[in-house]
């Protein structure tokens, strides 16, 4: 009987472990509590109205589909025995493993605040894509029927929290659909007015990268008319705005892209965690205790050779699932296993759709140059298990005729309910505040 | 001053009527509580994931940017004051006009039993789309990981209720992804084994349509493994299946094609309205005692010469919002209305990915080339809105390689709160019982 291999997520740690185990001599169940396979890069340009969910995602069990030795379930870890080397599932069903690998990703931290999630949402999936999409565009429909000046300022507002890449993209693509994208679809409202501002705790933007890079993504975030906001904390977030410190900015639409933590998951191995609860592995990527259970990809708190930590990457994930697959297959022949060499592609960062900021070892690139090294790169990567003319040509082309069945409003089930039921629109369910007036009439 | 024209709904009939008025001296405000517009017939391919909501809808406001003298508001009728001329919308904010079309179409009947609303969702917006996709992917999912036989069997049958056109669709294209398109994605479940039913109270499917052409149906469905029971009404429906009359039918997914009822703001107007609430329209398409307002589309109860009713399919909706467009011209020059003449150009409806039945006046076409027939006539439909060769090369990629980005499970908020309150994946929120037993293995 072969060995039983459970792989815990199906991102790219977790689908590239599979894969790098397509010849072992193993039984693998690949679990992931949604269907899909997601590239995260692109997952701004969903939030953004540019791309499709359909098209940076792919069914699980479709990119297996054909790896024999493989199959997929869609359920969700519950919880870890390392000592009965079985993985509990949430629905009560349980998988006996002779390997495991964990590679479950991060969510989202609100440092504490939790209750800021319902008001600021963050990005890590595709819901969260739909989610902050919704958002954004019913701001521009509300202001385009709100006779009220301030209400509409408010409207217009849009706070990102968090400096790192994330942010910085989800900030360039805000003010640039604001500016180029919509405004002749408006006719009340000047979108170009909207104020998208950018709040960062460091004393720069994108604090992991080069201070040259730092100051041109900062230079070209202006250029779109994004306000940075160095040097400052968000204290608090409610439905109505934000609050920075001592000043207020009345903001209805307002994005988490500050903080990250690891999957509860890991907190049930009984090993040391970090900070940001993510495992501190083995430098081969094997938990302290258990030589059975990896762990890779963003759940991980691996570190490069020279001590600092490997940041959450796709290609780190990558590099952190094949290498475990090589680990596993070393063991099951008898031979030792080798430490993980994280090998740094470089970072990158878009600000709109034509800049990016980019470092790959001593070179730096930005503008024109760095984006079109973004486009090819992301491309690459994600077609890896796709046709790649095909994906190509729908990708760039959605890309660059700002492709409009993107920008879809779509309500959510319990505003759908409501108006079942009720027979009304529902109270802006995000929090809101209604309109107070009655029969206001709208200038004409 | 211009006159104010105000349509509400922004479908095919709404929009037509809207284009129509491009060059006549109005402003013309038009009203929709969702802020796209959305190609019904496609529908269904939405909900059977083989195509993505971005390819069959688009904001409303980009269809009308270029008309400089219509805008477009999000917002909902809630009810009509035709002494006061004045549309009184959801939020409190009102609209008054000089002229009023309302195309606000129709939405589900459950014939009086609402509470079924719930367990058999239907199909007229993308959100139900969308809602009918997560139920069939997630039942094949859940089918995968379930050891019991006898759930199994249940997470595998499908139940649509409802023989026309819509069911006729959905059921044919259930049938096809369970027997083409998904098989290999699986290890544990055989998907061909999926047992897809159509319930039709009538004695045949299509019974708008010709005898002819509902055997034709009748086969293609047959041929494609799907069972037809026609002549039985469905009694009961329940998260775990259907009663038919005495019979019961244990069934995760239960969908609903059955019954129409134009929407609630109609009720408003004060004027007689059919069995099915739609409103009933004089010959020139306004409304008995007020020749400023204009129903059309699937709201109004309009009969053709032969005092047949007119079907609720697009080119109707189309014809009736150009003709209200032209009679509300002709009021305005002091000329006299006409009343609306519908051109019948067929009916249509596929089975299957290859198969489909079609009538025009006396020609009968059934098979392939009704299918390339109708595939063709929807491209053109739709495509009067956008490019034409970048929308056919799209689609037709799309549809032929049976794009797996489709694929994909979205969780509702619902869920992915409960999971970010309680920790655990949340109970089948559809009312499907979960696993009783603890640790069961699954047998590998």
């Amino acid at each position: 009987m072969p060995a039983h291999v459970v792989v815990v997520g199906g991102g790219f740690a977790g689908l590239y472990a599979a894969r790098g185990l397509a010849r072992a001599p193993v039984r693998i169940t690949l679990v992931d509590r949604r269907n899909h396979h997601l590239f995260q890069p692109l997952l701004y340009q969903v939030a953004t109205a540019a791309l499709n969910p359909g098209d940076i995602a792919e069914p699980i069990r479709h990119v297996l589909s054909r790896q024999r030795n493989a199959r997929v379930l869609l359920a969700e870890g519950a919880a870890v025995e390392p000592d009965a080397r079985r993985l509990r599932l949430a629905d009560g069903l349980a998988l006996d493993y002779d390997y495991l690998v964990l590679a479950a990703g991060a969510t989202h931290s609100y440092f504490g605040h939790d209750e800021w999630s319902r008001f600021a949402p963050g990005l890590k999936t595709l819901e969260d894509a739909e989610e902050i999409r919704r958002r954004v565009l019913t701001a521009f429909e509300r202001a385009e029927a709100d006779p009220d000046r301030q209400r509409r300022e408010a409207l217009l507002t849009f706070v990102v929290i968090g400096g790192g890449p994330t942010g910085v993209e989800l900030a360039g693509a805000l003010a640039e659909i604001a500016r180029y994208t919509i405004p002749r679809d408006f006719r009340t409202v000047a979108t170009e007015r909207a104020r998208v501002i950018l709040v960062e705790g460091n004393d720069r933007v994108l604090p992991a990268l080069p201070p040259s890079l730092s100051a041109a993504a900062q230079r070209d975030l202006e250029r779109l008319g994004v306000h940075v906001w160095t040097g400052k904390r968000v204290t608090g977030v409610d439905p109505r705005g934000v609050q920075i410190g001592e000043e207020r900015v009345a903001a209805r639409t307002v994005l988490w892209a500050a903080g990250v933590a690891g999957a509860p998951l890991a907190r049930t191995l009984g090993v040391p965690l970090d900070a940001a609860g993510r495992v501190l592995v083995n430098p081969d990527l094997t938990v302290p205790g258990h030589e059975e259970i990896y762990v890779v990809g963003d759940l991980a708190a691996a570190r490069k050779r020279s001590g600092e930590p490997i940041p959450g990457v796709a290609p780190a994930a990558i590099q952190q699932g094949k290498h475990a697959a090589r680990n596993l297959v070393a063991t099951l022949r008898g031979r030792p296993r080798t430490p993980f060499v994280y090998f740094d592609k470089g970072v990158m960062a878009t600000v709109g759709r034509g800049r990016a900021v980019a470092g790959f070892w001593r070179i730096r690139m930005t503008g024109i140059l760095a984006w079109f090294a973004w486009l090819f790169i992301h491309i690459w990567f994600l077609v890896d298990f796709r046709n790649r003319a095909a994906v190509m040509f729908q990708w760039l082309w959605h890309y660059l005729t700002f492709k409009r069945g993107t920008r879809l409003i779509l309500e959510t089930p319990e505003e759908e309910r409501f108006r079942a039921v009720v027979g009304v629109a529902p109270p802006d369910l995000d929090g809101w505040p209604p309109n107070e007036s009655d029969t206001e009439r709208i200038v004409a």
